[in-house]
Order: C-alpha cells, then structure tokens, then sequence
C-alpha cells in the first residue's frame, strides 16, 4: 500500500538510488495557490547536510510539479511531485549486495519480494520520506487556511529531555490554547527550525547535540522522541470507528521506518493512574464554549477533536547505519563483519521531525476532507 | 470509516443501545469450516459478567450469522455477523441526554454530527468491539489453518507488572521460538483467558485483582497495560510504505477507545538506546535458517515480518465511568456534578485483551492475502 | 467487492436463500429524517407478486433499520438495512445441486469458489438486489433535499417500444428541462408505477403487457430496455478521470446480472453521425444561464454533469429461468433435460426498473459528496 | 478519482499541455520482467501521427520508468511512469481560454472546479490516455504470462462494418477457442495494428479509410464501435457482486472521454430475444471440460468468466474538435462562431482501439489478483 488517506489520497514512489522519489496526491480541492517554493522550504527542513550532526550526503532534493496546477493555482486533479535523485554517484555495491545489514530491511524485502534494489535502502530508505514531506506541504497549505497549524520538535535526544514547562511549549487552558494565534505557533516553528536539533530550547538543544556528537564519535548513534501539537483543530475531525484521530495518526506515523511506538495525550501515564485522575473534565470558557478543561487525552475523546490541542509522541530509533563492527550474515547465511562505512545520521531524530509533522498534516487535511464531505445536511 | 481493512474487509455498525451491532466480512476466502460456536467461543471471553471485577451488566452477546456460510463452509461471499442488543431494559436517559461526560465521547460526536445516541455512549461504546471480536474469529481460524497464532494478556494492571521472565511468556531465541508448537501456545492462551484479569502468571493475576478492587472500593477505576504477541508469522508480511505491519497494528489497536499509545519491540526503550544496541544482528538457526538473533524490533524490520514473533504493548487508560462525583457541564454549558451509577468496569484492560487480539488477527490476515496475492508469478 | 461507493459506501450481503439480505451504508451524513417507511416504500417497488406479469413468490420483504438511526434521523455512523428471508418453504434441492442451468452462474460460482448455495441463485440471486434498493432509497432522499429526482421506466419489452415522443418524456430544451419541477417528475414516477410494466404510457404498457403474456404462455420470458433520466443534477458531478459520471453508472448499472449493456444520450447512435451531428453545441438560457443547446451526450461532457438531465438505457437479458425444456450437463459434465419448475417472472424488466433506479441514485449521492469535500476551499 | 483497480491500482496524472502525463501503478507482482521497450511498444500503438488519418499532432511519448524496476525486473514496489509533453510550441490560448466548445468538457470542469487548464483540455484530454496504456502494457505482460491475450479492433467506423464472420474472427465453439494458441492472436493483433483503421480485415479497412477521408474532406469527423475480445481467461474472474467482469469493465472503458456506452456478447441484441434463445447452455468438450455451448453472454455468467472469450463493443462519439464551423458561447454567455482549426483526429477509434483494450488489460489483471488472494485455502 503505497497509498495513504480516503479524501486526500497521496501515492508515493521511488527507491532511494533510482531516478526520483515523489507523490501524486489525489482529491486537493482546486484553486489553492501553490508554487514550487511552498513545497521546496519544507522540503529544505528535512534535507541533509544541514550541519555538521546529519549526514553530508548531497541531497539537493529539488521538487518539480508535473502536473495539477496551473497558473499558480491547484486545478483539481490529480498533483504530481518529483524530487529526482542527482547524487547517484558511481558506488561498488557488490559489499551489501549479499549482505543482511543489521536494523534494516534488507532482509525483509528479500523474502517479501524475492528481490531487492540493493543499492542503499531501495523503497525501505528514509528518503522516500522526501515524498511524504512534499505532499505534506501541500496539506499544510490547505490546514493552514483553516486556521489550523502543526508542530513537531525533539523531545527527547540520546537521554536529554526536553522539560515540558520550557517557554514556548506551555498549553495555557482552554480556548486560547485551542485557537492561539498564527504568530505564536509559527514563532515556535521557527525557533524548532532554527535548532540544529530541532529543539527550540536552545540549552537543551546544546545538550542534545552533545549527546549526538558523542555517540557519533564512537561511530554510534542515538536515537530519542519526537512530540508533535496540532493546534487550531476543530471540534468533530476524526471518523469513527476505525479513522478515530488517534488511530489516523498512529498508522501515518508508525509507517516510517524508525518510529518503534507513539502516544496521545499523557500516553502510557495513564496506564498508572485512576480514572478520576485522568478523565478530561468539561468546563465552559470565558466565551462560553464548552471544552475540556485538561487535555490528558491529546485533543479528542472517543478519536474525534475535542478542540484542545492534538498532542502525541513518538519515539524514535537510533539510526542503524553504523560505523561500528557489527556481526550479521550474507544471503547464504555465513557470518559477517560489518561497518557501514559512508555517509549516515547519527541522530535520525532531526530529519525526522518535519516528516513526523507532515504526517499529521496529511491525516488531518484526510479527516477535515472527510469532515466537510459529510456537513450541511441538516 | 467503518471498514478495516483492504482485503479482509471488516465493516462494523451498531449503537450500544440500539437494536444490534454487528459486522459485514468482505474477501474471507471460500471453504473454511465456520460455525456460530467459533465465533461464540471468541465473544465469550470479552462478554461482561464473568466475575466480579467486570461490569455485571447481562449481555448474552448470541451472535448470528446471517449470510456467507453454507453447509458449514464460507462461500466467498460477504459474511454477516450480528449480535441482538438484548438487555434494552427501559432506563431514564433524561439524566445524561444532556450531559457531557468527563473521558467519553458525548461531547465530540454532538460536535461532529449535530446528535448523538445519548442512550450510553451509542456508537462510541466498547460494545461496539463486539463486532470486532466476531470478525476477528474469523481472522483467527484462518491464521491457525497457516500456523500462526496470536495472544494478548494484562502486562500491568493498576500498577501491578508482570514480569517478563514468567513462565510461558520467556522468548527461546530464533526459530523454535518463531515456529513454536501450536501446544504450547495454545496452552498459554487458555491459561490468559483462565485468569480473572487475563494474566497467565497466577500470583501476579492476584495483584491485579486486588488492585482493581481496591479502585472499585473507592467508586474508581484503574487502567494498565496490553501486550499482544504473535506467533507463526512468516517473513514477508506487511505492506511498504503505508502499510507496515506495525503502522496497520497501530491503526487498528488506537482505534479502540479506551487505548492512548503502542509500542513494538523495546519500544520507548529504543529511544535511550544506542544503534549498536538496538539493531537486531542476522544470524543462523541450526536449521540454516537465516534469522534476526534478538527480537528488540518485534518481528519486524522495514515494517515486514522477519519470522520472529510480532510483539507490542498497548496502553489502557482507566475506564471512564466511574462513581465518584465530577464536575463536568451540560449542553448548555453549565456546571453540573455529576457521579455515573450503574454497571461499569472498574478495569476494562480486562474485557479490552481479547478485542486487542483480534484486532491484531485483522490485522494480520489482512496482510497475508495481500501477500498471497502478489505471491508466485516469478 | 460487495461494497459500492467511495464516499457513500454500500456493502451488501445474503443469499437468496439463506436468513437475510442487507445492506450497511458508511458515509451518509448525519440529521436525514429517515423511517422503515422511506426504505418499504421503495422496497415495494420491487417486490414480487405486484401483479400476474411477476413471480407469484410471497416476500414481504419488510426492511428492519439495525443501526444508525435514532429518534427519526440518521446519526451519521454505519446504518445497517436488513431483509429477512421468509418464504423458505421445504425445497428439495437435490434436482438443481448437481445442475448447471443455462444462463445462471451456477457453473462460475462453483468454478470461482469451489462451492455455492444452490437453494435458488444464492449471492448470485437477484434478491440481492432487494439490499440495493434499500440503500438507493436512502440515497434518493439525500438528493431530494438537493432537488435531484431520478426515475426510470420500462423504454422496450419483447420488442415493444416506448415512442419518446409520448406526454411525460418530452424534453423540454435548457434550464427548464434541467430544474423540473419536483411535481412533474414525481407525477411521472407515480405513473410508472402505476403500470404493471413500469411504463407510463397505457397503450404502450398494455402491449408490453400482451408481449410478456404471449411469452409466459408458452414457457418462456421475454428481455427489454429501461431507460433512466435522472433530473435537477447540477453542473459539476463525477470524477476525472476513472470516476466519471457515465462510468460509475455503468459500472453500477452491469453489476445487475440481467444488464447487459449500457448507453448514454444517443449512445450507439453516435457511432453513425458525424462530429458536425454529435455535438452538443452551448447557448445561453433566458435566464442568462449557459447551457447545452441539445443534449445527445446525456447530461454530461467529459464524465462531468452539465446541468441538462442525465439519461441513459441499459439492455435487460430475458430471464433465464424458464418452463422450457433445456439441455445442460450436470456437475459431472452428464447431459441432462432441464425444465424449470416454479415460480419466476417471464420479464425481469419489471423488477429491475426501481433497481436501475437506485443504483444510479447511489453512484449520483457519491458523486455529491465527493464534490462536497472539495468545494468552498477558494 | 484518479486511481482505478483494488489489487492492481494504476494512478493517473497530467494535463495535455502541462509537463507530463504518466501513471504510477501500486500492487504489481514482483519479479516481472520488465523494461522500457516493452512500454513503448504498446505507447506506439496509441501515438498520433502514424498514418494520414490521424493527426500529424507530433507526440514522441516517450516513457520513463522513475520507480519500482531494477535490473530488469519489478521490485513489487510501486511503479512510475512518465511521458513528458515535449511538442508544447507557443501557441495563443487566448482564443479558446474563454470559449467553451462543443463536445469538449471546458464548461463543465470549469463549473466543477472553478478554473481549468484551457491549453488544450487539459486533463480531460484524450492525451491521458498515454498513461493508461503504459500501465496497461504492464498487465498486458502480466496476463501473457498466464495465457490470457486481449485484443480490440474497429468494428465500424463511420457506417462501415466489419462482417463478423471474416477470417481470425470467427469464434469455434468451446475450448479451443476459449484457449486458443498464442500465435493465432498474436497473428490477429498484428494484422489489427498493421491497419491503418485497426480493422484486420483489408477490403473493410479500405472502405472505414475511405469513410475518414471524406468525412475529413468537409472539415467533420466520424465515430465507430470497438470490439474486444479477452482469449484464455480462467472461468472465476469477477468479484460479486459490484466486480462483476462486466461491471468493471465498463466502468473501465466508459471512463474514456470518447466512449458513449458498452455492450457485452450479444449485448443490446438480447432485448429482443426470449429466454430460450439467450441462454447459454451447457455441454462438454472432447476433453471432458465443461463449458458454454454458446457464447451470447460474452464470456461470462452472473459477472463472472465462464472460460469462454470475453467480448464486447463500446461505441466511441465522432471527434468533437472539427474545422466545421459550429455555433457555441463564450464565458460572458456571448454567441460566438467557432472554426476549431489545427492538428485534430477525424476519427478518434483509430486511436482509441489500444486504449480501450489496455483498459481491459487492467480490469482483468486486477480481478486475477484478487481471485489470488482468495484461492488455495479449502
């Protein structure tokens, strides 16, 4: 299933050393304004060699719209969007051909397929995820003139956290968190962007790399989490009972390769507390809207928004490409020594980021769709 | 969406208070023995009443086919699963027609659709999963006809762990533990569903319970932990990108209400760890099979099964109804206190085990026919 | 594929001879008013024993709501329509078990599923339309709240035409012709209902009538042509480019197993004119509104409404169960003589006109829906 | 929708006159044989320009394949292909930007989307079609593997028929035709596509030139019927009951702009037939296989194959796009006289017979796998 969402369905393709990854997105209402640009900054947010802690592989990853817009304008139909693979240097793949490299799916693939493309990860490699972040963009666009804007940011790195209660990251109660203003959110996203880490504490962030630069050194890698807030969410998304909110996002963002688990809301905490504890209370504003008045449950009751805003996390796995010696076996199964040599991540988490982000833009554009679709009846 | 699934489809309808729920099976193979006692068995282990730590509500919970299976056998065609709602005893819904409930979904479905049935949580009930257990005993015959078999247990209940180094839960590396014979889980599996709280280690059970009593005694409610293991699973199964077997596990276990996070393998674990520790090395089984040494992905790598059990936890959160007093609003948004009376679970982790299982059996059958599909042409 | 729709699904299931026929909608938008008495009104349309013309069997065919609506009004979650089979008498199906009969599917169902319900045509029966009419007139509410009105009639019966010239079918040119009003159409519908053989025309219907009775005399069955013309559909349904409103009619339309083709506007006509002739050139109404000056593409131009009524005639095969003697073979590949005992209609275009009708109701609420979600964003 | 099939989902995408059409294909069976040329073969078919009848428009349609092949073969991964629009010479739109002509969809998917592509049609060009040919040749190479050929061909073009009984046309009864030898298809498709009018008949292709010609020489354009005929299909493809073989495959070619209605074996004929004269009744061959003795259903009982060809004719509208002068409307709703000058088809079945049967190349490869997901269980 190459395919992700019912209304707004993006199907993507590509292997990591062939010639392009992209999407073609089906079911974008017409007329938006959408230019090249609006997809290349949010592709520029996950590119590598952004410093020194990702990898140095050049990656200019420039997108090009085949088809679907014109005039500046979506028309419709259906979008295609293509990043070509420019860095396909001459390479000796006959070292990985044969071999089953240790926290990838080498393997898998082979005995799914009965084939591989060898050449890097093929269709299993986190550049695919360039795809999503295109598509995404497009969704943003969409969500954000709906008032509605999705952040995504480090919260944990190699074992640093990032505390909750930091400026910036602070849920004020209620309405005005719910529909903060546009500047303060896209602040926040501008100060994740602005770390190396992804992190918008800037102490925190100087641990963070820290911790990266250390496991780097030994030719290792960290892994750690990624927090993501949708906010100016409407009451009502989320399609029961199988497209609940939560379940949407859980799908969108267990489908990249290195996330290992995902939480709403206060998340396995709550398998620790008492139902008093954790019930969402209801309250009524100081406008007179009625909202929860905590948001232990991440936005939505029953997988449908509540209003509040959308939190979740998700925990990332360290890269597994490796410097170090590792010990795996070849296609005939005989034991092997491996070190990945080249050009790889220390901390996937980083890159990570804008994808996980942009997942949730896609479930979200998915379920207002949907939303819309259904509206105005009666 | 009320539809599972892409091959196996599983589409389920029913309001808790209404005349039925049920389930339509779309693409179960023709020629399987199916009789209304394979399903009964199934929905036995999740009805209410079966001791004092479940709600003593009497739902019989008969189901019914009503089409796809003839002389025994499905036909290949679309298999109707119903279940009459039976304990419908009159009952003065006055109270909480206009009533938000604190941690239920009243609020988001008046949101989402304008009304809602307010007799108990409607379409946002767990009796909905009823559904889910009948269809997914289908699922699950048609798995052990291809040697795979699924558990799920309470790994923590209320604060109460079971230890991981239990009998009958410990993980032989490799193979054996891949294949193991159907005995052996089987027998776990009846020792789960022997146990109060579905936990297979007997003095481990008797912490649960008593924690679960203790919140009961105190009109409230605990939630804990689900983890769900796989057996049999062949290389190969889960579908790149948007399908991987654990973003489609994800999907289909968020989807019950009551759980807030998963988590595969080592999970959460993963994000302190370093790539050297994490990733599963490739070696040998005496057998000459190629297979990953550790299981820290939980059976998978790339999102497709490598032959090692399939492994996830699920978290619960405590159950919403409960009879201490919470201030909550109505409709029209004014503080109301509001205590639930009735018949509820103190710990629905209990009765939430078996649905997990079958949602994962969905799952799964759902990904071997698309393999089955593509299977053979070179 | 037991489901039909993209945005208003339908899934249907049952045999013709097992406990139920049904149908479980997804997708239907929240606050319609809806009764067992919308959906037995249409039901009765179809029904047997109208007349002499129909097979004399006895069903009821009384429609039970299971899900999804509530206090009058649909909830917006999955409705589940069901038909309980009743007149299941004692047959001795040995005769037919091991037979292949001509011009049923009893030779591909065995050849496609290794089994099948031989009591009477099981899934294959057109008693599974019963399930499609009972969705359609859900649908056709939905689009009588948007002033969308279809009907279709009986336009040939063995070899007798239906002039299109007759009171009633006349098409006026331009707007006034594309916005009817509802009276005049619902007067239409009245009077082909009215008649035995779904035509409006009396004279015409009386010769049908003579043709049908003329083949009934002497055991066999006569085919005909039903022509649907659906009115008030606004400018801009259908889906480029696999969703077109002529292909989903058409596939919605050969999914009944007496169709055997399908045209739209002038249809095969259009193989002989030229493009000067074919085209249907664009003016302007008296009410400033543009417009197709003649209408011989059916309502639509490039798979997208213009405004102008929908019209198309699909082929209807006579009936295959027939009192004449007929040589199969039997399972064993043995020569059998096979005369068909019982109860059938000499002409299933009587039957089949409401059932035309609400599968094009079905595939035009989809398409409004799909429209829906995108509309409105610039 | 811009996707068709379940199993086999082929996604389409392109204006005329943007940078590119092409098709990106999701569920192909890995290990294909797979390459460039085999594409183009089957685009050079399809391309304008081959002959004087068709336009001297020059469209190289070059493919690319982006994704989803390696060394040869396909990866089961998804599948791109790319024509870029390269004869897109400068050329003032400003004359049809605000005209909507006769035939063309340019006023309806400005009403359905609020803005179109008007160089050109843009996406309601006949030019899309370059991407279901692509796709189709890979399922073209799919079927072939499995014995299964198809082939289409005019069977009138402007009033000229082509005799049904003329040589490699004529169907023998039974397995030998149903199965018959590559070659004799092989030899027939040659003999189709070596006719400037796809008619393998030279007298009648010469009389259908002819027809083109004079129709060409008066600034008009002429229609036609295409039949096909699908050789060595299995008996079990098509999915009860909305797949049904011939459902699908009408949908499939009725999504053809040009195309106005489909009919299958004797198709419209049947009307006018009594039950006793439609059955297919059946026998056995020399060989002991049972099959239709007849073939009027066209391969097929209750939609699904009975092992006998497939067959059936659709009817394609004469070319809207003619030098004639016809009377249409501008934006405004101004009267305005239109003379459509330039490089146009004056008889678009020439090009339409690959596409039409590529279309059912994808119905029947997407029925083969789902007929494979189910099979080999009981």
């Amino acid at each position: 299933m190459n395919t992700f969402g019912q209304y707004f369905r993006v199907t993507t393709f590509g292997e990591s050393h062939g010639p392009a990854v992209g999407a073609v997105i089906d079911g974008c209402p017409p007329g938006l304004e959408l230019g090249v640009e609006d997809i290349q900054a949010e592709l520029d947010l996950r590119k590598p060699g952004q410093s020194e802690l990702t990898t140095p592989r050049k990656e200019p990853d420039r997108v090009e719209i085949l088809s679907g817009v014109f005039e500046g304008r979506t028309l419709g139909t259906s979008i295609t969007l293509v990043i070509f693979n420019r860095d396909m240097r001459p390479y000796d793949y006959s070292k990985i051909k044969e071999l089953y490299r240790p926290g990838h799916a080498d393997y898998t693939y082979q005995q799914k397929y009965g084939r591989r493309d060898y050449r890097g990860g093929g269709r299993s490699s986190g550049r695919e995820t360039a795809a999503r972040v295109a598509a995404g963009a497009v969704a943003r666009k969409l969500l954000a003139a709906k008032g509605i804007q999705i952040v995504s940011f480090a919260r944990m790195i190699g074992g640093v956290w990032l505390d909750a209660e930091e400026p910036g990251m602070r849920e004020e109660p209620g309405r005005v968190a719910a529909n903060p203003e546009g500047e303060r959110i896209a602040a926040l996203r501008s100060d994740i962007y602005g770390s190396k880490v992804r992190c918008p504490h800037p102490e925190t962030a100087a641990a963070m790399e820290g911790a990266i630069q250390a496991a780097a050194g030994q030719q290792d890698s960290v892994g750690g989490i990624v927090e993501v807030r949708a906010y100016g969410v409407p009451p009502g998304l989320g399609e029961p009972v199988f497209g609940k909110i939560d379940a949407r996002i859980a799908q969108a963002v267990l489908s990249l390769g290195a996330v290992k688990g995902i939480e709403f809301g206060d998340g396995f905490s709550l398998a620790d507390m008492r139902g008093s504890q954790a019930n969402d209370r209801f309250t009524t504003g100081s406008d007179g809207q009625i909202m929860p008045e905590t948001n232990r449950a991440g936005g939505m009751a029953g997988g449908i928004s509540t209003g509040l805003p959308i939190v979740c996390r998700a925990v990332v796995k360290p890269t597994a490409s490796i410097g170090t010696v590792q010990k795996t076996v070849d296609a005939a199964g005989k034991p092997v020594d491996l070190a990945i040599e080249g050009r790889h991540d220390p901390c996937i988490v980083i890159r990570i980021v804008p994808v996980i982000e942009h997942m949730v833009n896609l479930v979200l554009i998915d379920l207002f769709l949907a939303q819309a679709a259904i509206q105005g009846w009666a």
